[in-house]
């Protein structure tokens, strides 16, 4: 069965067809510019006869159903497309933000599932009303498929009271759900099983941290194959130090900007999203080859701002330790964690050695996916593992489909 | 020589006098509600015919210069003084909430001392302000005695880059001096040398993480008898979930209140700093033995804000044994580090065995002052050590005024 995965944003729609049995991606892309002018859909066919093709075709999408459309016209282009017909979907996955408390795992997708993500916009108001948008649109063009919610804070809601509660008056948590939510669950809950299944060792025996290190970056502890903590927070702003995103910081300096930069508090909210982190403090980069380009010719602003990432992950790690009370394997994974050999090198020597982890230069040079960087006497076993958020969902509506 | 210490809040003051070649203790107490009805000072005399004695006496102090004119009567009291003469206190020590970056170090107070400690009203304007009614009062009442200031946050003038600097725009940092700070750092300077002391070892080549845990707590890591990162941030509001305060939360949390409760930043500010941390967990308790007391019979609401609390303080001890890339010492200090055993226990025991720490349960139950609690195979030493803000301001002032 091939199963439809689709992660809708707000002017955005990515998708890919993958085959559940041979978990091999059929086709994969995105439509971009939906609702504004110089819209375009991106389109990779992994099969037929363009296979290995990227097909751009611009064409106006004033809404996410045109996308949508667009895209399924793709999948069954006579010239491009990978399947026969619509018929060959057995199913959609669709990623969903935030499923607050309630949705504490992937569901299918019902009149009810429907009233609960809806009363989770408040908690993520920017992506939660598109994914609705993105049910609803396939929701009429397949009306016979069933489709299934994959949540990005479903993984964490096996985190202790300790870990997601904040220190304020607890009638916050009651009346408003102002928690610890963390998100990429899907990716550290995919990551942290395929560590386990690579080292062949039971995934509820292990404690593992999954550094995900992308735009958007967070660090999570899994223990015994749970989430017990992750430094995303009440919403992605929180945690480390990201691409445009400010990471932790002391909460008072919200009111000291407001006075200070004449803003509203939802403007200096929006600045702390959008204007923050690595690129606030590199003065403009948002790409972090660039960082690393930056580095490697001595530029200061990019020494600062990969010193103080580099900072935040090592630190972060090992107050995870200490939260599981030992660690047996750190994963890097997405694009920074994934292609960082130099960055992984020296945070393992500069912060973590004391915890007996030693760092084999070659196997952490030759930048492959799915392997140990550690040296065999390493007390600690460190990896890299390319996510895959994709197939994991793919994964999570089989499951429920099948059922 | 004499040193007469004082810490002067916006309407209280403390105080003590104290011999610096013996570091003994004269006198010491406080002014309270001072420019407001029903104020008092209490006075505990230790030598002379009253010594051990607690005088209360109960009098007008429509400001600060009278309530320090108070203070020197009693020292000189015929009946319950403990010095002839004002000319017996050589040195006045001034305990100042901030010296920003230009002031990194305890100084002899003059004209541009005063102007600089100025400048750093408007990063502590509950304190600094307090700070210099309290220094001018005495420079009228004493003019000729020599006067220094001791920062609260000098100690962490030391820190690298890339543990002050938050994930916002560098401009916040150079323009408005937006940057983690850090407080308690005299407690910590004062501790972190003690331990050095106790164990016999240079402070120079120890790696020492201070728990200074009171109603505000902080910790610190002192690396190479230099602090290299702290809880506290631009403010003591951050870190560590407090007495009232908030401690680290994500900032997108402000603005979700400020709509939710229709309140202003500002007042939300207040909250995180006066109805936050235990107060609001537990729902309204403050004084930890409360707390203490609560959990042992159970009281869920206890048990909350104590699991939240000590996950805090181990969780944050790991992130800065990363800091170091490795700890020697761990020391427990402040009304809540020095008397909270059973804590110690729990969070050495739970958080911190993976790091090879072993407590001795008899020395940990023994609830005496400046001890060893680990056992002698422990591979880090876990201490008590009693703090002393006080004696540490007078050895400063000495060490200037000696120059």
């Amino acid at each position: 069965m091939n199963v439809f995965v689709v992660n809708c944003g707000s002017s955005s729609l990515k998708y890919q067809l993958i085959d559940a049995q041979s978990e091999v991606v059929l086709a994969k892309g995105l439509c971009e510019r939906i609702g504004i002018e110089g819209s375009q859909i991106v389109y990779k066919p992994a099969r037929g006869k363009r296979s290995g093709d990227k097909i751009v075709i611009q064409s106006p999408m004033p809404d996410h159903t045109n996308a949508i459309r667009m895209v399924l016209e793709c999948l069954v282009n006579e010239d491009y497309g990978v399947i026969g017909s619509l018929e060959e979907i057995g199913a959609i996955g669709h990623r969903v933000a935030h499923g607050g408390e309630k949705l504490a795992s992937s569901v299918v997708i019902d009149d009810e599932v429907l009233k609960d993500i809806e009363e989770c916009c408040e908690l993520a108001p920017l992506h939660n009303p598109a994914n609705l948008i993105g049910i609803n649109v396939c929701h009429d063009l397949m009306p016979h498929v069933p489709m299934v919610a994959v949540f990005d804070t479903a993984f964490h809601q096996t985190m202790p009271e300790k870990a997601y509660l904040y220190g304020l008056p607890y009638r916050y948590y009651t009346d408003y759900k102002i928690r610890r939510y963390g998100f990429h669950g899907t990716s550290h809950s995919y990551v942290s099983k395929k560590a386990a299944q690579i080292l062949d060792k039971p995934y509820e025996s292990l404690k593992t941290i999954v550094c995900h290190l992308g735009n958007g970056a967070s660090i999570c502890a899994v223990k015994n194959g749970k989430s017990v903590d992750t430094s995303m927070g009440f919403t992605p702003v929180a945690g480390l130090v990201m691409g445009t995103r400010c990471g932790d910081i002391d909460p008072a300096i919200v009111d000291y900007l407001v006075e200070k930069e004449h803003k509203t508090v939802h403007e200096i909210n929006t600045i702390l999203n959008k204007e923050s982190g690595i690129y606030g403090l590199s003065g403009g980069l948002v790409d972090f080859r660039d960082i690393r380009k930056g580095c490697q010719e001595g530029d200061e602003k990019c020494l600062r701002a990969m010193d103080v990432f580099m900072y935040n992950i090592a630190t972060r790690v090992g107050a995870y330790a200490a939260a599981m009370n030992g660690v047996d394997v750190i994963v890097f994974t997405a694009g920074i964690g994934e292609n960082g050999d130099q960055m992984r090198k020296d945070i393992c020597e500069q912060y973590w050695s004391y915890m007996g982890i030693k760092i084999d230069d070659e196997k952490n040079r030759l930048s492959g996916e799915d392997v140990v960087i550690s040296t065999p006497d390493s007390k600690v076993t460190v990896m890299v593992i390319g996510t895959n958020e994709e197939l994991m969902i793919a994964r999570e509506t089989m499951a429920l489909v099948k059922e």
